[in-house]
């Protein structure tokens, strides 16, 4: 049986993983690829005590991976943007496939990336990047090939749903994320997690392959759920929703919307029933209709299914020295064509809106009547007896479908009320209509 | 751009909805092929009123479609078994590519088709025939590749779980049988999809393709819902449960189950929330846990979208003028080994009984113990003093995981008792662990 030569850059979390499930499964691997995946060159800086390499050369320079001409797939899992761009652009000069766990390399540095490896023929594989061992690249670029995209929406990010799922019981966020912390579910430092940046990295990619632009990760919008209270968390289920972060990528006519933020769904659907550290990721195609991919979302064996499902992808292809190929986008180079992100204030999404009101008569009158003037119609709103307290009363609402500029002009409208005290909260809701 | 050329036989719903979706998205799918994809020729014997065939050559005999040497790939919408199993075989000896919707032809006739195929080098792709526009079998066959894969469980019958899902209400399924045969979710003639046998098609499809073993249909154990009574389903939900119409196929060191009967799942599992006619698909793998494809199985676009991305995937290699395959059920022919089917009495399962017992003291106690002599643990248990009627009271009761072998043994000498009247009623339970 043909072998195909695999070097593997870094054996943390995921390479470690990688390494294990090659060898445990690497019968029933062959069995598919119709060809042996042999791991021939490791480089790490840092191994995991448990990873036996035996007669596998290995070193601390991943570039010797790419000086090693019997590599046939160099598998990138350092992390990171600089050197992980240097290594695999040079790993593409010298005529090798990739496969790459790396989002942010992918999001931020994918189009000049792609760019090279077109011009040298070779494959850049990143399923693993984007929501762990779910398939849903193959999914977007492959299974839905025959529909226009109209809209994807993902819990792309495990740490910060597994911080939503525990606020429901009605803790804060800095004591969960301090647990998160503890059970190793979160980093020390916690920024790309809760900021929204890796979920931004991943909604960038599957934007692109499932609508077939260049990579935009800079204009993509992020907000965090640092802001998020147990108080609007409760509210929102009293309301029939619960909160997820949220990424969402619309093709629109006038162009696109790339946001990742707080955001209500219904605790009916699919999507509000995704809870701790999965992700899933729903797709509304204009032929299939939706459908949804759900599982977890990262870990060591898991990301490794991804990386090690790409390496017989490629292998398939180095064993059959094909050059039939699936676009790095989804999209040939020249179906690729630029569409502008949108702006936030243009964006289209229902609202939750929490009013901390004076209670005077006539509030909710004065709120109502702003909304009407903005054009915005309401779904449903509360305002709680039972929930007044030193002559203040929240008035807690969900609004229609409008654009985000009509909604942020009546905030400001109500914020200017006498009898409205402080900031207005305000959070995305989406029905998934 | 290379033009590759289609043949498609039969345009009723499915064959319908590709033509259109082909015209519809033209530009965006040979933007994702790198090649055009041209309906050269059409055969049908009936077509829908609204698809206009323009100066595309189309007669009433399929196989004009073999006997054009233009035609790349052949498309197989007729359905059925003889003529669609001559088609593709005279499809196949002439050279051609196969893409298929009809999952009865490769349950019943795959062994022999992949055979063929094989041997003349042509690929036969069958993504439609499984969960319609769910890309299931490629996440099972490309995404999990690097997975042993441990068992996979489908609601893969739409009409069976529109059926069920409205028997929820109380409703007798004769009733709602009839409302969704008015509403066109099930046919005149029910049979395959209320028996079972269309969701053991799909069920046998997608377990050869996770485990690398041959299709044996004929082994596969059906057993319809027809018997189902909203008592039961009512019951099942006191427990925490819900029935779906499952198909279960698991891999285990004595052999392999392979079986489609009703099923009461945990209610607040993703599985549990799959309402209506949609289908959905966990997959237990043993490198990335469980993930969950879910979406519509049926439907003439949404199907149309799985036979579209089979027309890319086999466009690039035809473009390509490639020899790189996906091999037919995802391992190649010499990885495929034949492993047996267990008999229903080997099969592992929790279950639900109903005993209609004569109200006299002590029989929940005799229930017991003969639950316990034959090693079964009991999970819940329930003797409901509101539903005493006419000197009898069911007793119902949901066991730990057994051997069928056990529980059919205890159920005879359940119904042996003095104190049982009737049958026992038995369904199985499935926690997904």
């Amino acid at each position: 049986m043909k072998q195909v030569k695999i070097g593997i850059c870094g054996l943390g979390t995921v390479g470690g993983g990688t390494v294990q499930v090659l060898r445990r499964n690497a019968a029933l691997i062959s069995g598919r690829a119709g060809c042996e995946l042999t791991i021939t060159r490791v480089a790490t800086r840092s191994k995991r005590g448990d990873i036996e390499l035996g007669d596998i050369p290995s070193s601390t320079d991943v570039f010797d991976v790419v000086r090693d001409p019997e590599v046939d797939i160099l598998v990138e899992l350092i992390g990171g943007y600089d050197t992980a761009r240097e290594l695999v652009l040079a790993a593409i000069a010298a005529g090798k496939h990739v496969v790459t766990a790396n989002k942010a390399l992918i999001a931020v540095h994918g189009n000049e990336i792609f760019a090279a490896a077109a011009q040298k023929g070779v494959i850049v594989a990143y399923e693993a990047g984007v929501a762990g061992g779910i398939p849903v690249i193959k999914a977007i670029r492959e299974g839905l090939a025959a529909n226009r995209i109209n809209w994807l929406a993902g819990i792309i990010n495990g740490t910060g749903n597994y911080i939503l799922t525990e606020m429901r019981t009605g803790r804060p966020f800095d004591e969960v994320l301090a647990e998160a912390q503890a059970l190793g579910y979160a980093e020390a430092d916690p920024t790309f997690d809760v900021e929204g940046t890796d979920a931004a990295h991943k909604l960038t990619i599957m934007a692109s392959a499932a609508f077939g632009v260049p990579l935009q990760f800079e204009r993509a919008y992020t907000e965090g759920i640092r802001d998020l209270t147990p108080y609007d968390i409760s509210h929102a289920e009293a309301l029939g929703y619960r909160v997820k972060h949220l990424g969402i990528a619309r093709q629109r006519e006038d162009g696109i919307e790339l946001r990742v933020h707080p955001t209500l769904v219904p605790v009916n659907h699919m999507m509000g029933k995704v809870d701790g550290v999965l992700n899933a990721i729903l797709v509304d195609g204009d032929a299939v209709g939706q459908t949804l991919y759900h599982g977890p979302g990262a870990g060591s064996e898991a990301t490794a299914s991804s990386v090690i499902a790409d390496l017989v992808d490629v292998a398939r292809s180095v064993a059959a020295s094909s050059n039939q190929r699936v676009p790095y986008l989804g999209f040939g180079p020249e179906a690729v064509t630029d569409h502008r992100i949108l702006p936030m204030d243009e964006i289209r999404s229902a609202y939750y809106l929490r009013i901390q009101a004076f209670d005077r008569p006539g509030v909710l009158a004065k709120v109502a009547t702003i909304l009407s003037d903005n054009g915005i119609n309401i779904e449903s709103i509360m305002q709680k007896e039972s929930e007044f307290q030193d002559g203040r009363i929240p008035v807690i609402l969900l609004t229609h479908t409008v654009q985000e500029r009509q909604i942020n002009q009546a905030i400001a409208q109500m914020e200017a009320l006498e009898d409205v005290e402080g900031n207005v909260v305000r959070i995305r809701a989406e029905n998934f209509l």
